[in-house]
């Protein structure tokens, strides 16, 4: 029944439309040798590197996340399918949807990136939301936000103390844009705000069990990156396990000065806000794809690809970005970042137009652009090994590459007009423009004193 | 065990942060001589008149709402409470809210607006959400979106045109304008996005029981308004009452031609999409206020005050806005428009401090400074009394107009800018920069066809 009569191509199945497959989607859709039907559960692209200001009411979501299908409207030989994936027939070629299908391919693309991990301890997600999709964000946003307005109404010291206590759980980039932008908040955007609390009095810690933060940066920038975030009024905790997160507190070794520890030895941080910038796993789809072909995965259940981005014995299915272990050097494959997704995509798309010439690809070579990331208002750090010494930067000029980079590779022109009117706008005001708490709008109960014993 | 140590002025409680509770919380806040409670449910001020804009992807939510806390952040001697207000004990002057409190007050102001009513039929709510809020807007547009995501991928003909076809119920500027953006969207946005339907084909009806859509309005502006509606493939249906809604259809009375009139003689109209633009009733908040002090209400459940928008027999409480029949004209009172409540606001925050001066505040009285509605792409209606027959214009000279005083009357400079932009952006691309499915991405199971009998 299908309403196009042109003959079919050879058929490309991109699932997943994140850096990765979005850059895969953008050239072979030009091809007119080439069917492609780009399938993903939500109908936007997000550009992931900035939804920590969502969560933080920088930016709205509309944003940093522009339709898939508006970005490969002009592209006759795409279709746009939203649906999740949920298994793989490779014997078949079929990929199947939770809701329809089956997908035929000739050629798969494996593009699903990843998801949060708890290493173990689902139970912990309902405390302590991750940062990946839009809903996460407005959702942590209303988390941040509601903990202000409940400490401004709550009259018992010590439960105020608890909404006024942010734990931050994981050094990465996302763990420290994060705690730098409530450092911002507490001090900066909030601070006339209320009337009850001083907000800049927060407590903002932010906890990483190695024993710096940016542990893919060089040693200084680490260095750097702490100072900064210091001066925003966040206490780093390196060399710090999380070894519970419950309702009202976070369980961390070992003790630091200050502590509170129980009599069993347990350090508690009572807090009601902790927030998840830690551990990612594989999708559920990669893990699907892996299971169906007999791919090798590592632990955090990524596929281990060939140097052509292939699963070994599989030369039709790539499988790019978060969701594989894309090779790089000996000792270390490619870093989950925006590059990794936007050079295996690029790299998938050449690889596939010069099969159909009859070439063999050549091997894929991760170019390190080099990392960026933004600590508060107007200050940061880079490491960007291609500029030498100049390319280890800090404060206002990391600050600026910042700033370039991201308006450089944010989708959608109008975007990029907006989140600078706004980011020029939060410049001269210090103020924060998405600060809306949706969805629930109402405080959790807030409970009366028990009586004295 | 409050923080504030200085002495209590007069003690205002304000109950919403919609127009009317922000225009009268803008001035009282810089009295010295007051005290001043704002107490909303939401955290932030919602520009309603774009909420439809949010509703068709043409803006983000947070680009029409303003956090309340920044609003009025400069005046030291207002607080705001993140609660919501459901009861009155008027003679403790006491308002109680449903989290904490209560909230004392000498004067109050209620300022709580209007919700949907559905006219007794509240299980229609279901399938025909209403627009008062950003929840319920994002949910509207996760609702159109998925339409015609569901329609790209249903192939029973039958099936596909119910998702194809969008009913609007309610004639008023919202439901026209809503008609008219979801017209734009059908024939110019989408349409180089989807490869099985064709959006343009969709089927956009407004239904409207009076005999003319813009009822506020004088007939020759209906009349264009119509006429624009048209014009963008909207079929108007005026006369026409809707008798119930369902899953999957809407019946209505009487039938037109080319209708479907089954066996007992109803009307169907099968869809997967309706939108509530019909009726509104007072907030629960003002009912309870109604029936703590005995006040007279309208049938929808608004308080009727006196000149001076008080009660009568409690002159210590102010009703505005939606939550009140403001007088106006003998037969007829303040319509349910921005510019009642903001007009509302003005004058309670001037007759409390008149009163306060020992004076005796001089009535209310509603300037009407006209009505504009924009209908689709550069076009649009007006009807401004003030302006003599120049006031009565239609199309581009209308948009214009409602671009100006929208972007006036909208809260907060970087929102303007941000707004400008995006709806400069759009005039130029066609474009909808913000059509993001949040929430539920999934489309709901697509049934496979059923076996033949």
């Amino acid at each position: 029944m299908s309403i196009s009569q042109r003959p079919i191509g050879h058929r490309v199945a991109i699932i997943g439309g994140g850096f990765g497959g979005l850059y895969a989607a953008r050239h072979l859709g030009k091809d007119p040798r080439i069917d492609l039907t780009l399938v993903d559960r939500r109908n936007h692209h997000l550009f992931q590197p900035l939804l920590y200001q969502v969560a933080t009411g920088a930016l709205a979501p509309g944003e940093i996340a522009q339709p898939l299908r508006s970005i490969v409207h002009r592209n006759a030989n795409t279709s746009v399918i939203l649906g999740a994936a949920t298994g793989l027939d490779p014997e078949r070629r079929e990929v199947q949807l939770s809701d329809g299908g089956p997908i035929a391919y000739d050629t798969l693309v494996v593009a699903t990136g990843a998801k949060h991990s708890y290493f173990g301890h689902d139970d912990w997600a309902r405390f302590a939301p991750g940062l990946k999709s839009i809903d996460d964000a407005t959702e942590m946003r209303r988390r941040i936000l509601i903990a202000f307005e409940a400490a401004e109404r709550e009259h018992v010291a010590e439960r105020r103390h608890e909404w006024m206590t942010f734990v931050v759980v994981g050094g990465g980039p996302t763990g420290v844009e994060l705690a730098g932008a409530l450092g911002e908040i507490a001090r900066d955007t909030l601070r006339r705000d209320f009337r009850s609390i001083n907000s800049p009095d927060a407590r903002i810690l932010l906890v990483e069990a190695l024993d710096r933060v940016l542990p893919n940066y060089p040693e200084g920038r680490s260095r750097s990156a702490r100072r900064q975030l210091e001066r925003l009024g966040v206490t780093v905790r390196t060399g710090t396990r999380v070894t519970n997160i419950a309702e009202h507190e976070v369980t961390v070794e070992p003790a630091a000065p200050g502590d509170v520890v129980d009599a069993g030895g347990t350090t508690r941080i009572p807090t009601r806000t902790v927030l998840w910038a830690a551990g990612v796993q594989a999708s559920s789809f990669a893990k699907a794809v892996a299971a169906a072909t007999g791919a090798e995965t590592d632990r955090a259940g990524r596929i281990k690809v060939g140097p052509d981005l292939t699963i070994p014995g599989h030369p039709e299915i790539f499988v790019i970005g978060d969701a594989a272990v894309q090779p790089w050097k000996a000792d270390r494959p490619v870093p989950g970042v925006a590059q990794g997704g936007i050079q295996g995509g690029k790299y998938v798309s050449k690889a596939i137009r010069t099969r159909l010439d009859g070439g063999t690809p050549a091997p894929f070579r991760f170019q390190d652009r080099g990392d960026v990331a933004v600590i508060g208002r107007l200050s940061g750090v880079t490491n960007i090994g291609w500029l030498g010494p100049f390319g280890r930067t800090g404060g206002f000029i990391a600050w600026l590459l910042w700033l370039g980079i991201h308006i450089t590779y944010l989708i959608g022109f109008a975007n990029r007009l907006v989140v600078l009117t706004r980011w020029a706008w939060t410049f001269v005001t210090h103020g924060r423009g998405s600060r809306l708490i949706t969805g629930q709008p109402l405080l959790p109960d807030i409970e009366e004193p028990e009586p004295p014993a």
